[in-house]
């Protein structure tokens, strides 16, 4: 999108952030469902005039943004996935207006979960969950499509993991042994103890583009990336956690967040490429001591979480002929 | 604990907050428990002198309240309720220190909640969940005992509720109608349509005593207040939401409180007071419109959900001879 | 407020919070002054009736408490101070509606200051603050007042203190000593050296309380109470900081503490009584060894600043007759 | 950094964030300076090993990362510009491990501020400030450098602007007309009228890239970058605000913001390139009516300031050679 403009280099983007909208369905039934959205819409547009000069004549209001959310969420008269409505958004815009070139629209979904109460869920009550769906939908004037979603604060702790080679190390402990970090650069900066960290903890933030590359190839179904969404948590905690009795060994935040990111490309065709960020949040073992001796001795059982420094580990896998 | 110094009345207190900690226990089947806790200390003490001169003789620095924290829970052996360890952390600043006469202990769990797989539940797999259990325990030198547990970030929603009332004025709508708010005081500065509001969304804050007045009534068993936090919790929203299939009506938000906390006072003989917060998170309805006639119109379908301004409604009910 | 209901004892209050509004005013020079406040307004009123049953009928709408913001803001015609509003709005409910018998109200200013550019004060434009100013107003059908003013988020940090003491026990030591923290209480949970902190490092929030307690005894000047602000805050600056070549020793943050509040008592006869929470955010000295010797070795240079955990000390300080 | 892994592409990167370290430096004469940075670090690096097995050998730990950091401050014996500090410690990165081939720092500054005393600057005293000093040194193994100093959270707020399209249209109002938008597209998602908006509020961040493409180009006085830090916001404030009796006129926020970018560019020759983000916070005018007639009507005087929805406007400028 980068233009001339008096002898420099210009690009730009303009949209509306933070548009609040509910939408509630009702089946003759009674029952109800419901969705938040957080909308944020970016459009890049001919309207280099509106920089230059006193002319807003190539302008989309970001208040007429605003009410096309509306007016879009209103005529959504089925439930359908955040993703579809994204795209409807998206759609909108660049086939409104001449001026617009591609449309950006990222949506944040709030997790109101249906309630269960007696064993049997609720018609029209709902609670706040956890972690959240998101959404990124850019869509080209010709049609061309990216489709990105994602799972956003998915906060996950495991307190242990079997390893065998912790096993032969530490073979007069339990024989359920600690996660562990080791055998990494030393040098005359580290003070990190090979076996210090004994949890893994981290915020799993996930992106995961699907394959669909123009608005006319995107599966009907209206809750196609509902389901979707669902099935690809459900393999990264999996891959995470391991099994219910044993778990699996972490031999670093690495080579786990690796493992999750290969297990969904190898379940999800559809999908062409996963970045994961997973910070590792430390949960630092409590020893103390003073010069009358040690207050508290760590033994795999107190310890102290800390949100600040953090690892940041990130990476991106995709399919060799993915562009993300 | 006011006191007379140099002509002014003088109160103090001093402390530690945002002290972290994380538990862990295992059994011998290698199943694992986890908490995490947030705790506060305040103490009333005989320290004026720290205040007056350069005297600090009589002051527990807070870096030895933060190690007794560790310490504490390093001898915590069992798995316990967050109510307890509150409980255990004031006693031991009331009877080791000579000059502390007053200990308030607060603590936040943070909601790490065991992953099911496979339907099994994890052996050391945990994620986190939304709303936070809460305790405040107060303890005198003479071992009275102020007991208060709480739940905060219960955030619910519900789309609607049936309403006699609202059959016979709006008998041409649909037959499940929303819950409302009307009759309330109109005059110059009302702008409000008496049925405007058709959701009732709000983020819970409730604090509950319990009748336990010195540290030797507690009872015994370590979990015992663990399930009476999930039991409150459960009938706090089973009131706020009615029977799954038909929900109940709110003529208010006022209403719909005062009924969750005599609930749970009808329902827990050794709570003795019942505090709520909650604060009304409104969905407006959309209606838009411009010179050309309306772009949006409200049919109980689109809403604009906002956190600023929020009603606040909040009530204490209590036994005639609670001193909360 | 307690009443008697169904056998319970019962306590209410409802209102409205963060309701935001801005108000610009403009000399015939064109000088423009702008105020932006977020308003919190809580009523107690005889309404239990809301509560217990399905009648609205002596509720005033927080919609309409919301519109009386903005229909008070329209009304000032002339600039005026954030108690002065926030008495005039609290009046207005006490007198306007039989059913209420106190309005509280809770204002925090955002701190907009006027932009200096060429030396010379903008007409127009304005530039966000840091620490904010606050006021409570409570006000009594009576006419009986409570008006608290304050300032919260005043971050300050001191990097030394010349002390007397210090000079002696480490003489070889540069002349400007460090501030410090010693003769406490010792004991098996004491990990902490006498001489750890060498930095003194707060988030100040403060509270006053004026001594006028009816409507009638209000100083007339309309930004009377902005002035004591400003003067408030430096007062408590100067102590905190003492001169500016020399600056003063803080032998504790509790000393410090008391000498700010009494200052502050001794130079405003107009107040009565005055708290401050000072917590104690941390500067950790930096010491990093690993087995093959000290990588940093601490020279009151290089620190790690840390949110948590943090000292809490707060404290009120009263003439004999406040009632605070 | 993509390479191919097991059938895939795969890129990564790891670090450390969110490492706080404050560093003083004292003249002989007792003056104190202060800073205190938050810093994050990216390494590229050779490590796929860590990702695809239990191989750790050739990766940095992260907590060696954050010992790095405070070794590096202590290191500086002289104070030095935060965009030294980066550069030194990504210079470090790069030299020091044979598998990292690129270092990306970025660090954000508090803004502690020396407090004025008696007209006077004090010697060890400090207040925080309101903005951020933000940068972003990106170093490969070959010397290259990519440099980029930002500023983040600068709101700022005019109340008018003279305009003399406006004056034509209102002559019959002040002599000193309001900011507007106007002339934008009109379609029926329209409804915002064409005077509606009368204040700019906006909170800037700012980012511009230095021409210096290589270690050895940066210039060497310690304090080179923090003077422009000052210079380049006080070009962007002028620009906004215009001279300070008569102010400037901005037909849009996009105009406005092309108006501060270029200015940068043509003031500070070694600045290559100027990305701004400026957020239209809105400030709605306030109407309120009931079936009565109207409670308020807006007069340029009262305003709701709103958080949520904003307008999103950003652009970036940069000379024909620049590559940002």
């Amino acid at each position: 999108m980068a233009e001339r403009v008096e002898g420099f280099n210009f690009e730009q983007r303009h949209g509306k952030e933070r548009v609040r909208v509910a939408r509630v369905w009702k089946t003759k039934e009674g029952k109800h469902y419901v969705v938040e959205w957080r909308v944020g819409i970016s459009l890049l547009s001919d309207c280099v005039n509106s920089y230059l000069r006193d002319d807003n004549s190539d302008i989309v209001a970001t208040d007429t943004m605003k009410n096309t959310v509306y007016a879009k969420a209103k005529e959504c008269s089925e439930i359908l996935s955040v993703e579809n409505f994204a795209i409807e958004l998206a759609k909108h815009f660049i086939s409104f207006y001449r001026q617009v070139t591609t449309a950006i629209v990222n949506i944040v979904e709030k997790p109101w979960e249906r309630i269960i109460a007696d064993g049997q869920p609720h018609m029209h009550g709902f609670k706040l969950g956890s972690e959240r769906h998101t959404v990124e939908a850019i869509v080209k004037k010709s049609g061309a499509l990216q489709l990105t979603s994602g799972v956003e604060g998915l906060s996950v702790l495991k307190t242990t993991k079997l390893s065998m080679l912790y096993r032969n190390l530490y073979f007069d402990f339990d024989i359920i042994f600690p996660s562990g970090f080791e055998g990494f650069i030393r040098d005359k900066y580290t003070a990190l103890p090979e076996t210090r960290e004994r949890m893994l903890a981290t915020e799993v933030t996930g992106l995961w583009r699907y394959s669909y590359e123009s608005l006319s190839s995107v599966p009907q179904k209206p809750l196609y990336f509902v389901e979707r969404y669902d099935d690809v948590k459900r393999v990264l905690l999996e891959t995470f956690f391991g099994p219910p009795n044993v778990g699996v060994y972490s031999p670093s935040v690495q080579n786990t967040l690796y493992q999750m990111a290969r297990a969904t490309l190898n379940r999800f065709p559809d999908i062409d490429s996963v970045q994961l960020k997973m910070p590792n949040i430390h949960f630092l073992p409590v020893n103390i001591s003073n010069t009358g001796g040690q207050i508290v001795k760590f033994n795999d059982d107190v310890y102290l979480p800390t949100d600040e420094p953090h690892g940041s580990i990130q990476a991106t896998l995709s399919r060799f002929w993915s562009k993300m």
